[in-house]
C-alpha cells in the first residue's frame, strides 16, 4: 500500500519547515544541553526523525521493495513509521485542555501506580484462571496466558469484542467474576482520575483570574 | 423498500398542517428576519423543506425509479429524508427534561471543547499507532487511517462491536493502551456533564419555586 | 423441550403450598378487597394463576402436542410461562437490599421519567438518522426503524453485540456521535440513581437506630 | 500442550525454596495452630501443595499419559493447576495498593451483600424472562436458564461479547430492559466501592502522618 504522492509532498515540505525551525531554535538557545533535554524538544526532534532516516536508507539504496529484503532495514522503518504518530503530541504546545490533561496524568501518577499493580494482578489472576480452565477445550482461542491477557483486559474494561469468549461452564463463572471484579476496579482510577482533573482545572481557573488581577492592577 | 400509502397520506397531513401553521405564525410575526432566525422555527422549516423539494422533483418528472437515474437528485433526496429526522427536536417544545438537556449542553460547551480536543487528540494518536501496526497483517480490515478511527471510537467508549480486532501482540498491546485511555478520558465530560446538569435541574427548581412564590403573592 | 418430572413435581408442590397460603390470608383478611388490591398480593396471585390455566386446559384436552394446533391457547400458555417469572419479585418481602432497591426506583420516578423522554428521543433521533443512512447497503440488517432501536439501545448503553454494525462511512460518523451522546445522556439517570440510592440506605440506617432506641427506652 | 523444561525448573526450584521457608517459620512459630491458621499462611500452603501432590501422583505411577486414563486423577490435577493462581495473592505482602484494596473489599462486606442479592434476583428475573421468549427460536443458543445467566451478565455489565443475542422483537425489548437496568444497577456497588475505598486511602494516610510523628517524636 503506497501514499498517494501529494500526501507525500506535504509531509516533505512539513518535515523540512519543522527541521529549520527546530534548528534555528537550537542555535539561539543559550544552553544547548538543556534545550536538547526538554520534553517538548525531544518530542520535536523525534517527530522529523523518522524522515531523515528513511532519506539515509534511500541514499544507501533501501527503498521500496528492497526494504522487505533486508530485514533489520523493514523493521527499523515500519518502528519510525509508528513513531511519525509522536508529531500529534506537538498539539500540547496550543490546547489548554491538552495541558490540563498532562497534567492530571502526572499528578495522578502515584495513585495510578497504586492502582495500577492492583489491576495488574486482577488481570493476572483471571487470566492464569481462565487459561487453565479453557486450554483443554477443543479449538479454543485461549492458548497461553500472555495470549488470555487480551481477553482479560478486553472483558474487564467491558468492551468485550467477542473474539475470545468462554465456552466451559467454569469459564463462564470465571468470566462472571472477571467482568464484576473489572467494573469495580476500573472504578477506581476513573475516580482518582475525575477528582485530580477537577482539581487541576480549578486551579488553572484561579491562577487565570490571579493574572487578570495582576495585569489590571488591582485585587479581585 | 417502499412506505406503507397510510404513513404516506398521515406524513402528507402532518406537513400541510405544520406549514399552515408556520405560515400564520410568519405573518404574524412583527419582525420577519428574527422570527425566520429563531433556531426553532429553523427547525420548523427544515421540517417541512424536504417535502416540498420532493413535490418540487416530481412535478419536474424526478420521481421513483427516475430519481436513481438522476445522481444528484437522488443524493439531495437521501439528504432530505436524513433531514426529517430534524422534526423529532421539535419535541423540545414540550419536554422540560429535553430543555434542561439543551441547556446542560449549551452550558457545558467551552469545557466539552476543551475535552473534546483532548479526546480527538488520543483517537488519532492511537487510530495512528494501531494502523501502522495491523497494516501490513494479511486480511486485516485497518486499510486506512480514517477506517481505524471507527475502531478507535468503538473501542474507546467500550462498545466493542468485534468487526475490527488488532490481531498482532503489539496491537493488542497498545488496543489495551487505548482501553484504558479511554475510560480514563471519557469519564472526565461525563462528570463535567453530570455536574451541569444537576446544576441545571437545581437552578430549574429554584425558578418553579420562585415562579409559584410570585404568583400567590408570598415569599416561600 | 420438556422438563424433568421432579421439576414438575416440586413446582406443583411449592404452587399447591402456596395457593393455601394465599387462599388462608385471604380469609383471614377483615377487608377483601383491599386485601386483593395490594401489590405483594397481586404478585402472589400472578405466580400461581398459570398453573390454574394450564390445569383448566388439560381438563378441556389441550395439552401436549394439541396445544400448538390451537393458536390462542399455545400463545397464551407461552404468556403465562413468561409470567411465573414474577415469582421471584416475592423474595422483595424477605431482602432489605431488594426493599431499598424498589424504594429508590419509587423516589427517582420523576427524574426518571424526565431523563427517559430524552433518551427516548436521543433513540428515535439516532435509529431514524443510521436507518437512512444504512438501508440502501447491499445485505444491511438496518430493515426498518423498529429494528433499528435495537442497535441504538445495545450501541448507547456501550454494549455492543456487534450482530448490527453501521458500514458506510456516514454511518460509522453518525454511529460515533450515537456513541458519544449515549455514554452522555445514560450518565444523567445513573447519577440521579445514585444519589437517590445513598439517601434511601442512610435513611434507612436512621431508621434502624431510632427503632433501636425506642425499643430500648432511650435516645441515642 | 506441555511447558517448557526451563518455566518447570524454575518452578521446581521456587517451590522448593517456599517450602523450606514456610517449614522454617513454622517451626519457630511459638503457637502452631495459630500459625496455621492465618490466612496469608493458608495461601502459602495452598500454593505449593499443588506441586507435592503431583510428585505424589508421578510416584504412584500416575503421570503423563496415564492421568488421562484415572478419571479422578485427571480431574484433581486440573484443580490443582488452577490452584497454583493463588500464588498471586502472594503479592499481596509487598503492595500497598493490594492491601488497600482488599481493606476496601472487607469494609464494603455488608453493604456489598445486599447489592449482591439485587443484582442476583435482577440477573435471575431477565435471565428466566429471556429464555421463556427465545427458547422457541429455530438454532437458539439459550437452550437453558443457566445458560441464559452468562447472556444476562455479560449484557448487564455491558461487556456484550455477542455469542449469544436475543432475535425476537419480544426478547430485544426484554434485552434493551436487561441493559437499562444493569447499568442501574451495576451503578450502586460501584459508588459504594469507591466511596470505601477513597475512605480506607484518606484512613491509610492519616496513619502514616501519625507514624511518622510518633517517630519523630513531635506533632504534626
Amino acid at each position: 500500500m503506497t501514499e498517494h504522492p501529494v500526501f507525500t509532498w506535504v509531509e516533505n515540505v512539513c518535515v523540512i519547515y519543522f527541521s529549520i525551525e527546530y534548528a534555528m531554535r537550537f542555535i539561539v538557545a543559550p544552553r544547548k544541553l538543556a534545550f536538547a533535554r526538554q520534553i517538548l524538544n525531544v518530542i520535536d526532534l523525534l517527530s522529523i526523525a523518522p524522515f531523515y532516516f528513511e532519506l539515509l536508507l534511500w541514499i544507501c539504496g533501501i527503498s521500496g521493495e528492497n526494504v522487505r529484503k533486508v530485514r533489520w532495514a523493514f523493521l527499523t522503518v515500519r518502528l519510525l513509521r509508528v513513531l511519525r504518530v509522536i508529531r500529534i503530541a506537538k498539539l500540547g504546545r496550543f490546547s489548554p485542555g491538552l495541558a490540563n490533561f498532562a497534567l492530571t496524568i502526572r499528578k495522578s501518577k502515584k495513585q495510578m501506580q497504586m492502582v495500577g499493580i492492583v489491576m495488574m494482578t486482577v488481570v493476572i489472576f483471571f487470566s492464569t484462571l481462565i487459561y487453565f480452565l479453557e486450554r483443554d477445550e477443543p479449538g479454543t482461542k485461549f492458548t497461553s496466558i500472555p495470549a488470555t491477557f487480551w481477553w482479560c483486559v478486553v472483558t474487564m474494561a467491558t468492551v468485550g469484542y467477542g473474539d475470545l469468549v468462554p465456552v466451559t461452564v467454569a469459564g463462564k463463572l470465571v468470566g462472571s467474576g472477571a467482568i464484576v471484579c473489572g467494573v469495580m476496579v476500573l472504578a477506581l482510577p476513573i475516580t482518582i482520575m475525575v477528582n485530580n482533573f477537577m482539581q487541576v482545572v480549578k486551579l488553572r481557573e484561579e491562577q487565570i483570574v490571579k493574572k487578570y488581577a495582576q495585569q489590571h492592577g488591582d485585587q479581585v
